[in-house]
């Protein structure tokens, strides 16, 4: 059981974390950090924190944990400001999106600290944000992934892995640039194409309605779009790199695609559309057998 | 109220306008036609038949009104036979998720019975089909986009607005090609999108098992790529002039968020996912306005 958990930008994953551990008895206390107080409040209210400020000296004083859940383009400021005032058996830990960029903010900030810094990111998510959508049940039954660095301590390891462990999540390791390369296929491409998409229809319905005869397919298809834009802006610039990198094997596929629209042949549109629907079935075997019931329509 | 309502095709479109209309009394008997014999007795013993039949003679004997509710490519076939069939005051309609070539196909086909022959569309569906998954509410609240023709009788496109009413949808005309290029972009081209981006990660999965890392976004995204891939593919080949059309404004807006990706343009990228959310936002109260509060999660 840990003392004080500290937790930076009291958002969605955050809060939640918060939750999650003080609702499973992982921690005595939680302390919250960030810049603005009116979140900050809201979660002392939701009862998601015990303590807030705005300073970082009084927001993490005594914690044992740190943990460091805002935006990835904000992570060096935030480990900037907390370097100096980690205690020596204090761990940080994180939950952006992207691991290479918080891993080189957290080398060139963190500096004797580094060694108990254990990148990672749960792999759950709303299209909901801020502390008001936190909920202690987001990670049961989902992954973690944590990326070590060749530096980081077994005993900080240890830690987050109990942690999350802790908190229902199935805790996998693996390398920084896989890490990104495999998240920019499942998540950074997914947001931008129906931001994408949804961006050029918009043009269209001013003339057109279409959004008006739009069902529940084109719903779930563009689910994604309601998220922060912010937040995905700055999570698809961090891991454009990987991101155009994949983007462009879609490109490439969509190319195949129109030219058999055009030549009119129907069979490689069904052969793509086979294989898709076979993937996405086994997608969907996989999710199912990992979820609890009452998230389980696939 | 009908006597006797024809279903060709009894899948989960065809079987839940049988259950809607039987559940609401708007019809005394429903008669199936289609090409094979089992899921005609499944729908028979679900009670969404009362008789059926392969020889289309039979299954139209004393039809009022005759729903085609099979593939686009599947309508001219149908139209051909049932054409000697049809009452004097046989009312025709269908379903089809692309109305250009299914009124092609009844030009060609429906000789004097044409002004009998309503155009029809529901904008409902589910990844799942078959009868087993028909509903009788899969309409309520929907909309029903009918694209009658200069040559349709008044007395025929009132019987067909009644039906679709009476079953809970609100009905909208709209012309032919108008109905063919709004689905494209609101339809045809997120279900390209989809079977098209979980056809490319399942090639790289094959070493990188990215899917064991994907989440609930990535799972509504990709929901649709779970559909019928050979109903998907015959109705993207029958708008495939409209679907390439807004595949290229799609691939324009690719094109461009690429090249700021690749200059480190965020701001740009910012802008086109805000003009999404915005919209995504609009469209999510117009759709939650529209549905029963059961079927609301946006």
């Amino acid at each position: 059981v840990i003392d004080t958990l500290a937790v930076v930008g009291v958002g969605l994953i955050g809060g939640s974390l918060a939750r999650a551990m003080r609702g499973r008895g992982l921690c005595r206390e939680v302390s919250g950090w960030g810049r603005r107080e009116a979140p900050l409040r809201e979660a002392l209210e939701l009862g998601v924190l015990d303590r807030f400020s705005t300073d970082p000296a009084q927001a993490l004083e005594g914690a044992s944990l740190v943990v460091a859940a805002v935006p990835p383009g904000a992570m060096a400021g935030v480990f900037r400001a907390m370097r100096p005032l980690l205690g020596a058996d204090t761990v940080v830990t994180d939950v952006g999106s992207i691991k290479g960029g918080v891993v080189d903010a957290a080398r060139a900030e963190l500096g004797e600290a580094l060694p108990r810094f254990v990148p990672g990111h749960p792999i759950a998510g709303k299209e909901r944000h801020g502390v008001g959508a936190s909920d202690a049940e987001l990670f049961q039954g989902r992954r973690v992934i944590l990326t070590p660095l060749p530096e980081t301590s077994e005993a900080a390891l240890r830690l987050v892995r109990d942690v999350w462990g802790g908190c229902g999540a199935e805790v996998v390791e693996m390398e920084v640039g896989h890490h990104d390369q495999v998240l920019a296929a499942t998540s950074h491409l997914p947001h931008l194409l129906a931001y994408g998409l949804v961006d050029c229809l918009a043009r269209l319905d001013e003339k057109q309605e279409v959004f008006g005869f739009a069902a529940g397919g084109f719903r779930d298809f563009t689910r994604i779009a309601s998220s922060d834009p912010a937040l995905w802006q700055d999570i698809c610039m961090a891991n454009r790199e990987h991101l155009l990198e994949i983007l462009g094997l879609f490109r490439g596929e969509l190319d195949g695609l129109a030219a058999a629209l055009e030549a009119g042949d129907g069979d490689r549109v069904l052969k793509a559309f086979r294989r898709a629907k076979q993937a996405r079935d086994r997608f969907a075997r996989l999710m199912e057998g990992r979820l609890a019931p009452e998230s389980r329509p696939i």
